[in-house]
């Protein structure tokens, strides 16, 4: 039986820093309590070093991409809907495994955004979600439907920002 | 010598969740890149659970809470203005030590809104910060001349949230 007795759906939103920091900071909190924890992610591919970082932390916690990693700029490339599409695949059976207490779906925002997936394929592994599965959607730019339906919104708004002046993202601070 | 060429002064504020919980996760990436990271948590006292998994993740972090652990009404207490300051001091030896890349004041925003540390005690940190230290300082409130140092600010805004649905704090979640 899990530990958690009833999870809900947050999201991640906005164009501040913090997002998916804040999502791999609940995955540790969820690790220290002992739950286990599921993390996709989808459009990125590389080994961020957070990452690596989590990957010491044990059995209780698996993280896959489903990404390539490149910026989407217009109509994304029919690799990366695969890459999406497939990604929903594993997360459908994930789910019905009802091992996992944290799912987190990294970028899904930004995946629906760019057409890589649609709201019905997010709409149907919402509503397969076990009780005790805590949900977490992260991205920038999110539906009105996602935030409808979720419990917990959160905004990262940026106040104030260095890259405006061209400072490069730093291994172990931004990526 | 670091690996962090330089560091800058990021500001985690605002209502909404996820602020301490994207420091931990930043503490989380920088670990994984193998920089050296102190977490001085003020307010705050007792073993949250993102701590018990940070612990896991070797001799590179250091956590020290300089708090009582009580939500603070209206005038602190003597006692928790003694172990702020008592913070205040251990920080200056670690500054000093220069031996940090990451350097989280976890809800030292509150702590300066609370009276229990002063803007020029902060000031006196930041003055004496090594070119190569990441400072990252959150709590709900901030200060306008914290804002004014800072090189990245990141609001937390809460757009939606189940605690006004009378939920708990949860486990392995909220804490």
């Amino acid at each position: 039986m899990s530990k958690l007795k009833k999870g809900y759906i947050q999201v991640y939103m906005g164009d501040g820093k913090g997002k998916t920091t804040a999502a791999f900071g609940l995955a540790l909190r969820a690790l220290g309590y002992g739950l286990k924890v599921f993390i996709a992610q989808f459009i990125k591919e590389g080994e961020y070093n957070e990452i690596k970082a989590l990957k010491l932390l044990g059995e209780n916690i698996v993280i896959k991409q489903y990404g390539s990693g490149f910026f989407i700029r217009n109509k994304p490339k029919e690799e990366e809907v695969k890459l999406a599409k497939n990604g929903l695949k594993e997360l459908k059976d994930i789910i019905k495994s009802e091992k996992y207490d944290l799912l987190i779906l990294d970028e899904i925002n930004v995946a629906l955004y760019f057409k890589l997936i649609s709201l019905e394929d997010i709409l149907d592994i919402v509503c397969t979600k076990p009780d005790h599965t805590e949900m977490v959607f992260t991205g920038r730019k999110v539906a009105k439907e996602i935030v409808e339906l979720a419990d917990l919104v959160t905004e990262m708004r940026e106040i104030k920002h260095y890259y405006s002046s061209g400072i490069q993202a730093r291994n172990g601070i931004e990526k």
